[in-house]
């Protein structure tokens, strides 16, 4: 017997509510990345962590088991502070794109290591691999050359950063095993903190959008982030904001990247451009210079110069035409008044079920498919107006896109009626 | 999509403390059993199932879909009723063997599909194989033929019979989800609904020797198990019965095949032989014989008489002398007094430990290893009398077994102390 456990011992011990000892995570995180423990015990296990729970001190060592199982990187040789934005995940939430250029604007390098979408809400690689050329995949040294002369980079994250988070994830997106808050927590706070950024700016989305619906869950699941970036050295902030309905006027790929652009470019929709200043702020601050005003570096045009040199560095042509899909269908207003509900989870899977998105992962996305809004919530719209403007490649995804968005928005024929979404985006700031 | 259902989905439901429908229970034992569910999903599930538990309609129906995956015996061109028994596990519960052929003696044939084995509750078969000569493994037409002849059969399931309960146990052997009753529930009268029986009578353990350490849930199995007999049409009753402290004297292998014969000429140890007769008395009655008293075709031979049949019938020669250990080791009574308690739980272990019990499913075990007692709880024992003997092959195994045994019993000093355990081994009947 060499191993010091028995994995189903160890699942015993959470099925039972009881404790995890530190020795239990080290081991079951380790034998699990060496294959020692077996999928189908992981699995039973994070089921179990799903529906008893773990406390903020288990949480924390099954992150740094999750750590340990790979490389950390070290971006303390950069003449610069680092600071990285982390979003729980949205739809239409291309805040990435714009943010990351801007705040390197203002003297602080941002290393993104972002991801690719599954299921209804979209990743930030796939909407910049609608720009031609654009590669997602560096060397370290590479992204440590870009952040040094560029100071934004966003980059696939490379295969050494937490495996064992990696494998995890991959097994819990099969097993009904992803609303874990200790999971989620510990998934994403692995990866930051192994990556070495000096700050963190957590935008934690609630409503139909978000993986977390209620605001209590998006507050548990961002304190404990939080908690555990502090703890780790990391100076971490969350912003709880609205995810009810979708950021912005685009859902999809190539027209969020559009979208971003114009916020670049000094216009774009007043949401997309509150939240991409509000998380702004919080890393320059987080970063250690929280007098400098992001809002100056949007205006006079130099985010949008970082923006085209970060696309450049990575092969991509800032001047290209985007993909446009082949096909598009009108979503016509049925009645006129007040658009009172847009639901960002209808929306989201609208555009998913169009091609944006995908359903098993490697599958091939579509870079022009989405969905454009003519109207959010609190607009007017007339009898027979365009409401929204599905794109695809292939028709034949119309029809359970246009099911997806069955419900999904309400129109008041009352003149003065008001919006359900709440008037700013940013709802709690945490941290 | 050939499927009608999304794993993940289904596992979601119960997590989500929803209940199963009746196509979500079919699709899955089904896909599981095919390979297009995962076993990490199927954990997964189990999980959720141990920790959210199942409602007796869903239960019903999950006990249908392992009925359904494999084939269903037939007995009833046999010339006599049929009744079988199951336990649910304990230590030293030899019963099976002196049970079996009294039934058959008193008209009632007994197809005892039994198992080996696993933990620290010995299994039928592995008992018996100590015979040397037996044989577990029978054609169905070969079982068929014996019941005919000889009115007792006590062999192996084929691996016809419910392969989807077989894998599903192997499954949750390894992942800590073998304590959930609807599964416990399921497992067994699946194999016995489909084995065609047309009486069952579950003896029901209750204490630290069996799988239910409390009444209440040791009833609620049993209450679970008696309701899905009836349901399918087969005649079913419980009792509950007391298993706080081993069965007879013996556990073991052939130990226990001794002790059986005992109780088959007419003697053995009193508890033995009054659940033997508590349930031969119950299988008659299922069977439709409830004027039959059993205690005469114990005490005349007759049972004894099939028993030898039987054991011959499959090879085995019920004459020859059974395996001894090669090493014992006798534990000392460390004071005199009334043994007021005897661990079944440190009595298994330790018998598990000496080699009659196996840690891994394949793996061998000793015919002659296990733990004969000297004393049962109310027996009064002299300071430095031998309390229990332990026997092995393999002496190293010693120091672990004995470490099992370690505060696994209580003498009392005082003249006239009562042991902890009922005086009545059954503690109730339901059905």
């Amino acid at each position: 017997m060499t191993e010091p456990f028995d994995a189903p011992d160890v699942i015993a011990t959470k099925r039972d509510r009881k404790r995890l000892s530190d020795e239990q995570i080290d081991w079951v995180v380790d034998a699990y990345t060496r294959d020692v423990v077996a999928p189908e015990q992981m699995s039973a296990l994070a089921m179990a962590i799903l529906l008893n729970g773990m406390d903020r001190d288990e949480i924390a060592r099954w992150t740094d088991a999750m750590i340990a199982s790979g490389e950390r990187m070290d971006f303390s040789g950069l003449s610069r502070p680092t600071a990285d934005k982390h979003s729980t995940g949205g739809v239409g939430d291309k805040i990435t794109l714009p943010l990351a250029p801007l705040v390197a604007a203002c003297g602080v390098a941002v290393p993104q290591l972002s991801g690719r979408g599954l299921g209804h809400t979209g990743g930030t690689l796939d909407k910049l691999e609608s720009i031609p050329g654009w590669n997602a995949s560096l060397s370290n040294e590479a992204m440590m050359a870009q952040l040094d002369d560029v100071g934004a980079v966003i980059c696939a994250a490379g295969s050494g950063l937490a495996p064992a988070d990696k494998k995890l994830y991959a097994l819990r997106d099969v097993t009904g095993t992803v609303e874990a808050i200790p999971l989620i927590a510990s998934s994403i706070m692995s990866k930051k903190i192994a990556e070495g950024t000096g700050a963190l700016v957590l935008d934690a989305k609630v409503g139909s959008g978000a993986f977390m619906k209620s605001e209590a869950d998006a507050r548990e699941l961002a304190e404990t982030m939080v908690a555990l970036g502090t703890d780790a050295g990391v100076t971490t902030v969350a912003l709880l904001t609205d995810m009810s309905t979708p950021l912005g006027l685009t859902a999809g790929n190539a027209v969020e990247v559009a979208e971003s652009v114009e916020v670049l470019a000094g216009g774009g929709p007043a949401d997309v451009v509150e939240l991409t200043l509000a998380l702004a702020r919080e890393m320059l601050a987080a970063a250690g210079k929280p007098d400098i005003d992001p809002a100056e570096a949007l205006a006079d045009g130099r985010a949008m110069d970082v923006w085209r040199r970060m696309i450049a560095a990575q092969g991509g042509d800032p001047d290209a035409a985007l993909p446009q899909a082949k096909e598009s269908h009108v979503v016509i207003a049925p009645t006129g008044g007040t658009l009172t509900r847009l639901d960002a989870l209808g929306v989201g899977v609208a555009a998913w079920r169009l091609g944006a998105g995908r359903s098993r992962p490697g599958e091939q996305v579509q870079a022009g498919a989405g969905v454009v809004l003519n109207a959010k919530p609190g607009d007017t719209v007339s009898d027979g107006a365009a409401l929204m403007t599905l794109h695809t490649d292939e028709p034949e995804r119309f029809e359970r896109a246009l099911a997806a968005l069955d419900g999904a928005y309400d129109i008041d024929a009352e003149p003065g009626s008001v919006p359900d979404g709440s008037a700013s985006i940013v709802l709690d700031r945490i941290g």
